[in-house]
């Protein structure tokens, strides 16, 4: 793999030539650099780049000694737009912040930097990472098509190997539908286990922050960077082995999105299953309780509530420059009351105990990430899939590796109870590599 | 009333002079500088505060058209120093952020600043508003006392008379309990009804943006500009009449923080009772059930945790400039597991509909604010009076009016269900004139 054009490695694998002297930031840099240069006129994944200063900060990673370098040392990273940067503008595809530029880093901007990445530039988001009206980004795969809202920028950024890692937010299913739609994956980990503290809230509840890789190898080492640990039981002293497929127990589940699917999906969802049958897991097709039925209002009601507190401050100021579903929100369009607001809130904190005590009983929850394949248009797409998941604070990665309608990636996601996030990335290693040999579709970018 | 020096006037009431003529804002501004610079010295309620550039702010105000002029028009507004002002500097008592000027209006100073509040300056604040290390602020009733933190800062301007009002923010007892120890009123709203976006995080489900000001009214007026809107009967179309403390009924709650009550607060407590009573309100001596004893428990659990992923980002990069308080959150002093996380989480969820069902039977709910008048020396004092409502996300205002050990103010806190913000501030207006005039202390500042 030596020979690898460098914008095609994960980061990883760069971190890995980057040790071994084969390979400089700026070596690096040049050839993303140069891919973006090629492509992103046509998959327009990108609100702001400055290659020049990307190049600056590369050189000075390249004059950081070996024995200082950090973890991710020269790994670039795109950043969802509506995180901010102390170096980049915060723009959140909003006029009202056009050129906006606060010096801020957002907490999880601080750690990357910290652990030696290379912050590359700030990709385009839905505004506020809050409407279902998509940023001009395309579709990597086939440019007619919608690469998936609100992390629009970041996931096809990484499909079409501008930087191997990106940063996104979710609140509905602005991460993981991404993630599918583009071929790659996406994990978002369990609520409150990475610092949201300098992105823009939409829902306090709801909002976590998310990561884009072409490898679960890329999420295990962001994960130790955020310091995303499970609790130990006394026999996994250190940690628990590596997990294998056979005689693993998975639980396969349909949710109340399923009158949503379409046929890929379906078709993913069954391959998927065949697959880790095949491989020797148990795989158990399981309806969950009818309450948690309830969920898709639930989580409509508390974002919808949250938006209302979230963007007065835009919409008192500038509301003629909110995209009308941004104002209503505020409006109050769909007439919920604060009573409904509290309820809401509470009946998904009551879920969440008894979901985790349910997929505990499993190496993880399968479930299709999205009802179909990115639709054609400007749309984010149908997060009907999504949002039980972020509901319930649990982590997810989508796992791409499917074939769905005109050749489009699809993927499936796995699930694991609340703070069970390194061993959720072990399974999804085990399943990937099956997922991504097996299922039909292969990321062959030009 | 016309003849009082500008600096002691509420904020309503120098919106009344300004709307009437007699009073410019840069009048105003001199007033309440000439104010601070003979008292900071010694309170020391300033981490930033640029007269000149008041002065300039304070012009420009004054030249807004009388038809144009916002609610809040020319009202002096004090900030925390964790609450990100784009035009002076949001430093957060933190060496790692010294002279850190990140161009940014967090969600609550874009509000402010919309509806004409002239921004004074950024308030002392304990490090990121999560310690009890108090800042250099004293208390302006007895310079040997604390002012309470972690709003020190904020809650002494406002009780100094340097300015009307001014945010604080809470995660434990940040904004009650500076209410108690100054002698002013402090309100903390509902959870998730003021954005706290911009504001530092240290956890997400506990911090919560208050108001510190010197009359019911100031507060009424926020929350008109903040949109803190009850849910209204069919019944109450328009609006609730107005309150009246004949026939209304109170609970009086002790909670678990009661064996660390001192005398000034007991004292406090029953002559709160007495008042209510002699002006012809039902007051009924009412134990909480049991489970929520354990509040105080979960709540340590909850603010660790999150201590632990807010503050990685700092910890990562610049560990040796952090308290170490601040640092063990990070390092996990107390040793929770991630597992008792969730379980703080869900269960102090569980309890919230809970009491709002038993204090939705009553007007109000009055407890205790803190165990006792401001402590001596530079600590934060004890918060264990205001973490069950925090916990609990209900909104609460620090009524003064009464006085304790060594002549020290001391207040009493009344509480409704969630989203009852409106509700809670009218019975406070008719409570607060009650406790004002006869709880025995009077705001006599030189």
């Amino acid at each position: 793999m030596t020979d690898l054009e460098p914008f095609r490695l994960t980061g990883s694998e760069a971190l890995a030539r980057f040790r071994s002297g084969e390979l400089t930031v700026t070596a690096y840099a040049q050839s993303l650099l140069a891919r973006i240069d090629k492509r992103d006129s046509a998959v327009h994944a990108w609100a702001y780049l400055d290659p020049d200063y990307v190049l600056e900060q590369a050189a000075k990673l390249d004059a950081i000694p070996s024995e200082e370098r950090g973890p991710l040392h020269g790994v670039a990273v795109g950043v969802k737009d509506i995180i901010y940067t102390k170096d980049m503008p915060t723009q959140h595809n909003s006029p009202i912040y056009e050129g906006d530029f606060p010096a801020l880093d957002a907490g999880c901007v601080r750690i990357l930097r910290n652990a030696g990445a290379l912050i590359f530039g700030k990709t385009h988001t839905a505004q506020f990472g809050a409407t279902s009206v998509c940023p001009p980004t395309r579709n990597p795969h086939n440019q007619k098509h919608s690469p998936g809202g609100s992390s629009s920028g970041s996931a096809a950024a990484v499909a079409d190997l501008h930087v191997p890692i990106s940063l996104g937010t979710q609140t509905g299913g602005s991460t993981i539908r991404p993630g599918s739609y583009n071929g790659i994956y996406a994990f978002k980990p369990t609520w409150n286990t990475v610092s949201r503290d300098g992105a823009k809230v939409f829902s306090l509840i709801l909002d976590t922050i998310g990561f884009y890789s072409r490898s679960v190898a890329d999420l295990q080492l962001l994960a130790t960077v955020f310091q995303l640990e499970d609790d130990k039981t006394p026999e996994e002293e250190g940690e628990e082995p590596d997990f294998r497929l056979t005689g693993a127990k998975f639980a396969a589940v349909k949710t109340a999105a399923w009158p949503t699917i379409c046929k890929s999906s379906i078709a993913a969802f069954e391959k998927g299953i065949a697959l880790l049958r095949a491989h020797g897991a148990t795989v158990e097709l399981v309806d969950l309780p009818t309450e948690f039925d309830s969920v898709l209002k639930l989580h409509d009601i508390e974002m919808y509530s949250s938006g209302r507190v979230s963007f007065l401050p835009e919409y008192v100021s500038a509301r003629e420059k909110l995209l009308p579903s941004i104002a209503g929100f505020v409006e109050n369009s769909n007439k919920y009351t604060k009573r409904e607001a509290a309820m809401a809130l509470d009946e998904m904190a009551a879920l969440r105990p008894k979901f985790d005590r349910f997929a505990s009983k499993y190496a993880a929850v399968l479930t299709p990430t999205a009802s179909d394949v990115a639709p054609e248009g400007a749309t984010g797409g149908n997060y009907a899939f999504s949002v039980t998941w972020t509901s319930l604070h649990v982590p997810v990665v989508n796992i791409p590796g499917f074939k769905g309608g005109e050749g489009l990636p699809i993927g499936l996601s796995l699930i694991a109870s609340r703070y069970r996030d390194e061993h959720l990335l072990r399974v999804c290693r085990a399943v990937g590599e099956v997922f991504e040999a097996e299922g039909g579709w292969t990321r062959n970018m030009p």
